[in-house]
């Protein structure tokens, strides 16, 4: 792979890890917090989850499938300039792109949220004009700008809006100012609650439209997902995620992200196994899903 | 106000502070948990509180309401004496007399729960003789002394009791000895689990009739709350409670506290967050509730 | 007793412990841990469970039942070879046996999982050979061997399945290899989700047939009880397996095990505490089940 | 022993617990922290000095002196009214005088400071009125009055100054406010550093005077003790106060106590294994030192 | 103050704030940490510094000085842009302009290594050319780059040696590459142990030139100062650090910085405590310190 | 290599990891714990010390020497039998005498102190009959027996000494039981305190004898190494103990390990990075030792 010096050498925490040409989807750490506004540490993420995958098996119950038969190649973490995240974001984006342009779907591991402009605009500039965002998180992210920065974890959303994305639908919403309601009532769909029904009523509305989604980890309610930036009590539990997972693996999935694990906050790294968790359900959907494109 | 050299100087963890002769809600904190039987450490609650709301919204998605435009003043936190909680509830009950004296409503932060005793005497002193209490806790709190305290977080409903008050609900308890099991039985209403349905049915009963309300945080699971001096396991999730605030807010709500959150014991400010989601909640509600007589 | 120089000198947690001729239950730790593969701790658990119970009330709100009233014997820890497991359930298996040939109901306090192999053992050899087992977990524990052991917490159920128990019943599992999800397809009852109702179902199966029920802690979701050794996000609430216990109260109940508990990982104690409760329920029911054969 | 009704039912631990009638030495615990300013915790110190004291061993190095030998026995921790400070001074005061009017000599655990005028009250009133005072700790604690508390962690020297004890010395100390540093120039002598040749210069001065000593934990730098209530950085090793406790041994020694440490503030146990092994030396060298008169 | 818009408004830790107008000192934080390398975090020293500094004494009995006497304002901490570490050097560097166009002194609380740059640059543009810098550190901080960025943490001394300070010394290395050792020794007198002796042979050097004190947290070994980004073992004890600040105290001080204290590594608040600490010490030899020019 | 099988697949933690042929060092971790009697979790000692060493620099300040020019290989880390004491020994026996056999010094990263065991007869079998060990501890390790236990941690030191290996020398020891002390009189030199001297006398009476050196990281005080199964207070620096091996880099050193490094139990990975610094100077003064026989 052409940017293959900026990914720190690494053992996989996958017990096979394919080739890049055989390869349907490719993982890769983007490990920036830069971007936090209020608790740094998400950067961390990647190693944790990668540290602590070893606890779970690699065969998934609830979608009757195993991580060994997956075609998925790990790139390892990408190296990134601490204090530059204009240039982190570009980094990734030309990542995301050598893997889009070989037909390959990829799979990162946040970091802060801010790394999913980088995914999103890959796709854009590569095909994926009409693509569909599927958001899991407490926040809309729907700010212009946030303590100054056009760039942030809380601005993302709308950053992603302007670049003319039209199918965003943001699920376990429940903390917001009142003018990103506004933006939301005009621009996205939404839900607070019932998340698993409001599922079951938008996958036929996407019918094969390509769909990229992204989670962030406080979309779990802080008990189930300790470890991360901006805690928002009242949340989904982390058994109706995993089901939101399942419910949407015959989507066209192109991509797909999990942001904000904060192992510097979890305690008996339950938000880590739970991000490795998703992270091997993610890998499993994207592999079950529909043909690209 | 009078009693203000008793209060720490602090800003505000409001970021609109509105003065004491236009507000309609006074908080203030009352860090004492000389009563606590087994984890002290209530004490810094307030602090802790004050000091994650800057991860909050101002505004609520669940009750559609801003603080921004709630007539609410901050007195800061009770300068209390250490090692003397008699001389603790009666500094605080000469607060809340003279909020109430004013119209206005007290809302407090403790604190343990020997606190609550203070704003139920001041304003069965000040004219709501006919108040209703709706508590919401793990425990009953109805013990007639508890090792060898007669005002002690575990006798607080039984002194309320004596003192008169004859409307008492109590909301999510699953832990009691057998003497206060027959001690509810005669003299309160209470319910172990189907705390939405139960406000619901007992919404009506109330009517007009003034309602104080008192929020053990041990009422939520100790997954949502594990900072608290006593834990018990089996409790209602953090969404739930809020969602039975929302429920009362209709109510002729004269008074409010939160309790027994416990920093010392808490990760990852998981309840502390929690606490502040609950001290937002409850200024909206207060703000909106029915007049003041 | 005869083994009673393998147990460590304490007083018990218990407020009443009644004499060993007088008991039915009789009550014991098994600090052991050398079967964990990932995180040791579950040592500590007898000690840790034994100095929370302080904060738990002796009367039973679900169950309407007062451990004061329960006749119970607290035989406190036993001393075990720390290099030695096979050695450690040697003696466990004595210790059951001799409880078992006095009529008694023997009450386990793990110790990792390996450890319920010794009193499944006891009662097979005691005229239980058409025991049924209630395994409530996060995991088959099927392995025929688990990195070079036999005996391991991930065999635990493979070995007590080879020692001739044909009637197991599976709660709460949700992680697996494909391996143990054939085995158990061929071998046992299990159920992912819904198991209160799974229950339902059950209990009329079992009528009279003597019942061994062993509770791995991890059948709880990580946000109730992260102090265990291989956390596996999804799982049920505290509230769901108090309840649980609860069902199975007129079972003819021959034994209980509580294993897994882990304080080395837990956090304000929450894990430990509802270990307590989970222990308290389980003498209680003990102590009402039907008749002993 | 009269008084045996305030004592929790635990077994010693010690490894050989002698009778009352053999023992010199009597050892018991006062969990009480009600005097607490800043944070609380010391009432676990009893508790949890005994659980650690495990992994120590009966025989000490730097004094060539074995437990097993010493004529000590455990009363175990007194039963205190929690939110009484002055009731607790009372009991404490009592189980000393009678243990004194026996020609023991006490050791109490706290708890916080405020506890060391129990003991010193009850020898000046059984005939030890020429008693000297050493101490260590950060502090003076010679304030009058301490957030309108006279009997408080932060005045228990003053305190024992006002009841007649005229020879104080004091070491370690690094903190303090002016109004202290004169009372201290007046009525005590000091020492902020270099304590074991301070120590030396003194106990020649000292000769048969009885010797009560109460150590601070604090007088220990955070690093080596940080599980204390008020933390202050620049003191002494753990190896050096240790080493004092050694030159001591010879004094004609009365009582003794440990005070101040808090097991909520500390880590992997490091001030709670320091606090066992101050116990071990304090036992060994009250049973060593001269004659009771 | 022209630039009183960038500082959130907050109580000061001061007992005693005097105006702007009346101070000799000025004291603000700087809470950013995005030129972190390894753990970031230092953005909330200064809230916590100024947090635990109530359970500190206002008097220093190691400098017999009073903070109740000292002319210091206290300005509260810089609001910063996150993502933005140039931005928020130029407005620190903007405020100590200020600050020192005045004839005051500044005293930063930060905030990662990083920020030392802009009051040095401040000073040298404002009158202070022959500056003398005292560093105290467990590295050089003398890389040129760092990561791909210029003004990072571990480059900070360089940046400052490149705008034209050439008197630094540098007090507690014991941690660098090849090439920073080359660089000292050709621009830099250092010295890695026996700090005090190099400081009373360093003193006299000095003369009246004006001098910067910048203290890394990790000069003091993490067992000290386990709280900080890059903890190194083999450091001096926290009561030589404050010995040494007692030395320099007649220097000609024109500025003070303590920096890398980060509190989500912290435990039991020892680090911060010591921060608090250094903090007081520092305002007190700023005061007491020779004229200005 | 042979047993390359038994390894578990790693990215070195060196940033040069020369080939086994050209290696003069070979180091590797063994996770093992089962030999700990009261706090297990050295098992994860050396992936955390591998995790935390990238915050160190290649180049030590205090022995002048570059780990870029060390010829060091890294093996990675031992798979072991979790329950099975005895076979992870006879493992880490084989691996040491194919190092041996080929002219290479072993680095152990421990595991448990019973490690310790397995390179010293594998020495022994391999041509270094009179062989001294150099064992740096807080406790001496010579019970015949420990818990019913041969092989243990306690006494690994008795193993040796009955192996064979007449020259042992331990330094830092402050804590045993009498029988120990008795053992140590006859059989080995000690030395509690003033090891930095105790070690320059040594040195002369080694010669060229060969030498394995342990470390246990108890040997230093608990404030500096926290992280560890049996904390015994009053230990030596850090500081001293790197200084100690500074010292003894021109002996004929042969092996060397460090053991007892317990993540579970460290804060602010202080302990780890200790370690971390300790494997470094390690390979360093192995590389820069006498030659091999």
């Amino acid at each position: 792979m052409i940017c293959s010096q900026w990914f720190r050498r690494k053992i996989s925490f996958l017990e096979k890890n394919v080739s890049w040409a055989d390869a349907r989807t490719v993982v890769f750490g983007v490990p920036v917090d830069t971007a936090s506004s209020y608790r740094p540490g998400a950067r961390f993420a990647p190693e944790e989850i990668r540290k602590v995958f070893e606890c779970l098996e690699d065969y998934s119950l609830g979608l009757d499938a195993d991580l060994l038969s997956a075609r998925v190649h790990d790139l390892g973490d990408l190296i990134l300039p601490g204090g530059d995240p204009r240039e982190s974001l570009i980094r990734t984006e030309k990542v995301v792109s050598e893997i889009v342009k070989q037909g390959k779907r990829p799979l990162l591991i946040g970091g802060d949220h801010s790394i999913t402009y980088a995914p999103v605009c890959a796709l854009l500039s590569n095909g994926y004009q009409d693509l569909a965002v599927l958001h899991f998180d407490a926040h809309f992210d729907l700010r212009p700008r946030y303590l100054g920065e056009e760039i942030s974890h809380a601005s993302v959303i709308y950053r992603i809006m302007e670049r003319g994305v039209k199918h965003i639908y943001q699920f376990g919403i429940r903390s917001a100012d009142a003018a990103e309601v506004a933006m939301a009532d005009q621009n996205t769909r939404y839900f607070s609650r019932g998340i698993l029904s409001a599922l079951r009523r938008t996958i036929p509305e996407l019918g094969d439209r390509p769909v990229y989604v992204t989670v962030d980890i406080d979309v779990v309610d802080p008990a189930y997902a300790p470890g991360t930036g901006t805690p928002e009590p009242g949340g989904i539990t982390s058994a109706c995620l995993l089901r939101a997972l399942a419910l949407i693996r015959n989507l066209n999935l192109v991509g797909f992200d999990l942001v904000e694990v904060n192992p510097s906050y979890d305690h008996a790294q339950i938000t880590a196994v739970l991000g490795a968790k998703i992270l091997r359900e993610a890998i499993l959907i994207l592999e079950g899903g529909g043909e690209l494109c």
